[in-house]
């Protein structure tokens, strides 16, 4: 490997910091007890659940019983939308059947896809579109709404684009028409200001993985007096709302990944948009035909998305991994998808161009003194595959991928 | 405490084996990459995931492609349950509902919940009695069938009394039959032979902490050609059959507490063997109306089930942990459940009496040593607790609490 990895995917999963992991270690084999049980091993468990239900809390602004954990941020979207659907349909009536969920194109696959499932089974859908930026329609969210409409959910933050919503305003339509608001707010808990009481968020999502904490574990936010059909039945743990012996290592980890995660809150966002804002001026300014997926203003800071046009995104991902650089070309989550992504075609992206995104998503393990190496890196690897790219002019050093380009349909938006 | 910690609550949960801890902790923040991603640190997660379930197959003779990961066992229940339900729902007719379930009344919370979720939304569960030792009917179960009945979940062996159920006989019934056959096999993978393919299984139940691996993660087992309706929807892992980032220290460590368990598995079986046989001789023979609850004979070699009359069990297991002895009363799962066990209540253990009983469930780590130690304090409390029992004569020395037993109701066992 040419340099030391410098790891920029910390949108698909991160490192366990070392202090959260200090933290676990001892619930493997030591104090190993399930949280449940009466002796002084289960006890202890019981103390420490009851710590990290506190830290998830804080982080977030909920009050600890509200805060349940999960086995990840996917495990959270379905029991939020399916809670929620299958609580609300034993209400319908010939008059009102409480089947209709709102949800925009850009989502998380945890969320589309259950959307997909509960639609099978006649809930209806509403995708709400999003400009080129990414960014919905408060009119749109409100035209949509309508009496059988049970649920809002729509992401804080996108895990592609970084693009954040206006979650505050959305929460404030959702209240003025009686309708619950569900935030998968996986990319944004830890990396910029949650807070659900003044965003008005009644259900949220949020993973261990994301935030340096481990994997495998996560936490949903229900607002007390929610009503919920339980997802994962069983034993009863967690009050009922999810069963299954806690997972005490990971539990532990998830608290002490979200204590730092606010500790750390402002001077971590500040690290992160100083390498953001370096990373976009000088790859725009020093690669041709180089362009940023998604908002600039309202966009996560430790989201970075571009797109270089004539080349194609497995490529580049493998030769900056060459390069001791690990990038995305979109979400983890659809990495051997060849369809392109959902995201790109909804803010406009056409095919040929949605493949040549590089996704750099930054931790607090990343250096400023990285960027020059990274641009660097990057402007030789688009410079070597656009001068093998049939979509790219060598003569006039331009882009001719636009008479190849297939215009953009419904089905690559809506493909979910 | 009066001795070293002699932790005899297995089934509950078990400390991580070092071997298997040692094998997940690289997973944590070296090799930490998302198994979904192009570069050489997503490869390598990959690997270790193939890795990983082809450790679990061999484990249970599966082929590798039949397994999937999950959170836990609960899940595995759920995904296994549901997942038939919803896909059969789906070619109802009006001729056949295609929407009867059979299960037993002993089975553990995470079927029986989710058999109680689905009658709610139309569908029909047939709960099969279970005789003194435990053990269902062949018969029973064969007439329980109808045209309509889509699913047969019994489990491999039960979690409180230990009672091993005919899996094969039952497989042999479910397939002359056509219908799938589920079994929870928490409680017997890694703890008596387990074989898909001789036992007739199509799906299949286990989980990583009850075999000296990590809370948090399991699997299911799936036979080849099963139709299934995701449970857990998202960004396609596993196949598509289970969203969600995989959990990758918990996956080496099921899958290298799999290996360990089967490699040894003839040597614990007589291990747990020996030391259950002797407690049992010694319990019974040494303290006065000391019975078994469950088969002698049909028998997971690492449970020990007694029942004393005359006394509380949630006392005597906090007198025992003075002791240096961790034992259950029943299930972990329904240690805060002032019912009493529906187990123990579908043997015909009456409610005063279903109360003084004693899980010791045991696994590598307890001696032979130890036995006299534990017979010794078990009576000591148990003599102790007699004293102040007012079900308890020391006049006569004698159990009195019939004279208070309620009648054994229906409530008592189909409370789910």
């Amino acid at each position: 490997m040419a340099h030391e990895l410098i790891y920029m995917d910390n949108s698909a999963t991160s490192p366990v910091d070392e202090e959260v992991l200090k933290e676990m270690l001892p619930y493997f084999n030591e104090k190993f007890g399930n949280a449940s049980t009466l002796y002084r091993l289960g006890v202890d468990a019981k103390k420490a659940l009851d710590k990290a239900r506190q830290q998830v809390a804080d982080l977030i602004n909920a009050d600890v019983d509200e805060i349940t954990f999960t086995s990840g941020g996917t495990e959270s979207d379905n029991m939020a939308i399916k809670g929620v659907a299958l609580s609300e349909i034993q209400k319908a009536t010939d008059k009102n059947p409480r089947n209709h969920i709102i949800t925009t194109t850009i989502e998380h696959p945890a969320v589309l896809e259950t959307c997909k499932f509960l639609e099978k089974f006649g809930f209806e859908v509403t995708y709400l579109p999003v400009d080129e930026d990414g960014l919905i329609s408060l009119d749109d969210l409100e035209n949509a709404i309508k009496e059988s409409t049970i649920l809002i959910t729509i992401m804080h933050s996108n895990n592609e684009i970084g693009t954040i919503q206006p979650t505050k305003e959305i929460g404030e339509i959702a209240r003025k028409h009686n309708v619950l608001f569900h935030s998968d707010a996986v990319q944004s808990a830890g990396k910029i200001p949650v807070d659900v009481k003044d965003q008005n968020i009644d259900i949220l999502s949020l993973s261990g993985h994301k935030i340096n904490g481990p994997k495998g574990i996560g936490a949903i936010y229900i607002k007390k007096g929610v009503r919920f059909e339980v997802f994962m039945h069983g034993g009863g743990q967690e009050k009922g709302l999810r069963s299954g012996t806690e997972n005490m290592p990971g539990i532990v980890g998830l608290g002490k990944a979200a204590e730092l995660a606010r500790e750390n809150l402002e001077t971590r966002m500040q690290h992160n948009k100083e390498i953001r804002d370096a990373l976009i001026e000088k790859v725009t300014s020093q690669i041709k035909d180089a362009y940023v997926n998604g908002s600039l203003e309202k966009r996560l800071p430790n989201n970075v998305h571009f797109r270089f046009s004539g080349i194609e995104g497995e490529s580049l991902i493998l030769r900056l991994d060459n390069e001791g650089i690990d990038g995305a070309t979109g979400s983890a989550c659809s990495t051997h998808d060849l369809k392109g992504s959902h995201v790109l075609a909804a803010i406009g992206v056409k095919p040929a161009l949605s493949h040549g995104s590089l996704r750099l998503s930054i931790g607090p393990e990343n250096s400023i003194d990285d960027v020059d190496y990274i641009v660097a890196s990057i402007k030789k690897v688009v410079d070597y595959l656009r001068e093998l790219s049939p979509l790219w002019d060598n003569e006039t050093d331009e882009y001719i991928g636009d008479r190849f380009e297939k215009p953009l349909e419904d089905e690559d938006i809506d493909r979910y």
